[in-house]
């Protein structure tokens, strides 16, 4: 049983039951089926047959099913069904996301999906860590990593109010504002400093109004964290991580690897000769597992930039010195144009960083790692944390973080404080750095993005 | 490095890292540590050991360290600390959700919810299953499996109205009224019926002011899809993966297993004989894996329950007849009386389903099955879907699902419509199945209910 991809001179179907790219050649004898019946059989529709395998006289394939009976389960108007088999584009395959899986661009995008994150339990699961199921719905906004949204249960009409005159939250669903989690790392810590190394693959949400090829709202995030680890461990962690998901894809997923490399080369064709990659996507991904990530601290990163014939030549658009949030076209330059490989960038402006990131002795940085990758940009952002209470309290002080609404984070330093790390992996970046999707709405099946909650 | 469980006559630390109840017996040679770190190894501290491992002359280890160096990482004020080494109950232990992974309970809760997780991805990656990541944020609604949480970035004092009055919710940030997912599988057919076989696993919301040990706000569940599958394979499909992840669980925490059997052991020992479970925990595992679970129609089960001492006794609250949608009190009489095992029940009446339910021949009933758990009711919900485009259109008027906005569902039956079904299973269902926990706030890191959304 499958789904007819193309069915030629009344004698040759294509039939794909969606577990590969691969279809089945399925060869109707002429004469033998009545017309009525073949009329039904149009790209699309899905069939029944039964018959034998045998070997393929044809190019091609090796075995073919020669077809004694054929059923029609559903048929499928051919003057309706959107995908014809043609080249459709990614924008309009975007409109009808849910049927652009019957394309073999996105039965290769999904099977990849799933391996990677069979891959990331897989990973953690042999090395001893617990999976840890974070809240989705949290009360707390502490961390300030971005615009949240409100998850509530008033009225949006004539919400109750306090005698101040104020929302009165403590008549809504949890009695009290709460909003989607824009990260599990704080609730993460509170399993690392029990149970010794857990992680989290929940999840994560931007109310960021980002129309962009980089940003969703809603995406899927791995956050571990380990108890008696430090900044070292951590990019030893990262790295070897890394490099396992996609060696697992390497190794489990060649045939829809090999098929998306092709239509990535297929598209490079269309630019001009200079933008092109210099390598293919089974090359990068191979040279990405081979090579060691290149380890930099921050403001040797700065001092590259500083000595860059594109700082030089006035070719960066935001201004380059140390201090800076460094911008993607700096964070490419390093990787893609520098060391033309993933480069894990340490020691960051203490500024510019998490209150929660260790203190580094010269008072100025902080023990965070970020790694860059080509074509993608930062895929982890992490650190060792800050487990010295009187060092986070003041932190959180000068940064204005409420540190009573924080009295259970603040109790794992309170309580057997134990120096540890962690970080977090963006799934759809990983996605689409192994599949070579240069749009992340193409990589989880139903993006939500400003103004789109189709499906 | 870990944590100090107990400390006794300055000589013997249990030290703990999370890994596992067994503690590591650490052993000070009296005088050889000043008495300012002594005082610093209490419970909950945290502490840094060098030494030699060496056979244990002591009873309950084979091993222990012989500590030459101590180092305190992080002290714990005993006057403070809220877990001290005796029992502590598990309402408490709710309140102190960001401590309670320290102990032996929860330690053991927590790895065996992941051991489960693990083996649920495991098991469906072998069989070749895609995961896949439904929506969190949704615009449909029109499932009707509950109360839904709004999730909105408009201010919720002076919404935005349109100039008919109404909240305008075009201005919202997804352009349209949005809500947190109370399933995904109407998306999930979306990939079903093109990757042929696919799983999510994800949270899942209601907003039902249910304040039970029963009921979560937020909680993790599974639902698996698969094209070309009927009923019966269904049934298979659910037995077979229940117990595929209780004999993962058996196989790779016994020593988990066997620490809350006792725990549980002790605990029914507070109740009067009669309440008492007939089985152990791990007898209990073992009879589900061995056995096959009883597989009625609705119809039967009605039968049995009329025919009951229970009913003929009046023994139950709620009335008995074909058409109820049966109370727990039924279920367990069916399960934990009858049957003694869990059960498939099938064929439940159209007008207590829902209505994507394959309709059968008589007219009254659908290809429903639901499976029943002794101790937890019902903890797989699952069906054939209707495939047939007519009856399913002629189903949502019925009961006034808006067609026009599932015309992406639709579309699965208009191209290519195959037969195809699925289930969905409550995953802290099944942790409490696994874990003997009989509050659902105990299998979940940080329970979301009414009114607690705390940490």
């Amino acid at each position: 049983m499958g789904w007819v991809r193309t069915f030629r001179n009344n004698q040759f179907i294509a039939l794909n039951d969606g577990s590969t790219n691969t279809n089945v050649q399925v060869v109707l004898t002429l004469g033998d089926f009545n017309e009525d019946l073949l009329k039904k059989i149009t790209t699309g529709a899905s069939v029944k047959v039964t018959g034998d395998v045998v070997a393929s006289p044809g190019k091609g394939q090796k075995l073919e099913l020669k077809a004694k009976e054929v059923e029609i389960l559903g048929d499928s108007d051919p003057e309706k069904f959107p995908l014809q088999p043609k080249k459709h584009s990614l924008e309009f395959l975007r409109e009808i996301a849910h049927l652009r899986f019957r394309t073999n661009t996105f039965g290769s995008v999904f099977r990849i999906r799933h391996a990677l994150a069979f891959a990331i339990h897989q990973f953690f699961n042999e090395k001893g860590f617990v999976y840890l199921h974070t809240p989705i719905i949290t009360a707390s906004d502490a961390e300030g990593a971005g615009e949240m949204f409100r998850v509530t249960t008033l009225p949006m009409e004539n919400a109750p109010k306090t005698p101040e005159g104020e929302i009165d939250f403590r008549k809504d669903f949890f009695g009290r504002s709460t909003n989607l989690t824009v990260s599990g790392q704080l609730e993460g810590e509170l399993g690392a400093t029990a149970l010794g190394e857990v992680y989290t693959f929940g999840p994560t949400f931007r109310a960021e109004n980002s129309n962009t090829p980089r940003h969703l709202a809603e995406f899927w995030m791995i956050e571990p964290e380990m108890a008696f680890c430090d900044l070292e461990d951590n990019m030893n962690l990262a790295e070897e991580f890394i490099k396992y998901i996609i060696r697992y894809a390497i190794q489990n997923n060649k045939e829809d690897l090999e098929f998306l490399a092709q239509r990535l080369e297929d598209e490079e064709k269309q630019k001009p000769q200079a933008e092109r990659s210099e390598m293919g996507l089974m090359q990068k991904l191979q040279f990405v597992v081979d090579n060691s990530f290149e380890r930099i601290t921050y403001t040797e990163a700065i001092d590259i930039l500083l000595q860059s014939p594109a700082y030089k030549k006035k070719k960066f658009q935001y201004d380059v010195k140390w201090g800076i949030d460094m911008q993607s076209e700096h964070e490419r330059y390093l990787v893609e144009k520098h060391f033309k490989k993933p480069v894990i960038v340490t020691g960051y402006p203490k500024a510019i960083k998490a209150f929660y990131m260790r203190q580094n002795e010269d008072g100025k940085t902080v023990a965070a790692m970020d790694i860059l990758a080509p074509g993608i940009g930062e895929i982890v952002g992490g650190s060792q944390r800050e487990e010295r209470m009187d060092l986070l309290v003041s932190r959180m002080n000068e940064m204005n973080i409420p540190a009573e609404e924080l009295w259970w984070y603040l109790d794992t330093r309170r309580f057997g404080s134990v120096p540890h790390a962690g970080f977090g992996l963006g799934f759809e970046r990983m996605v689409q750095f192994v599949t070579g999707m240069t749009n992340i709405r193409d990589v989880i099946a139903f993006p939500r993005t400003p103004k789109n909650a189709d499906f």
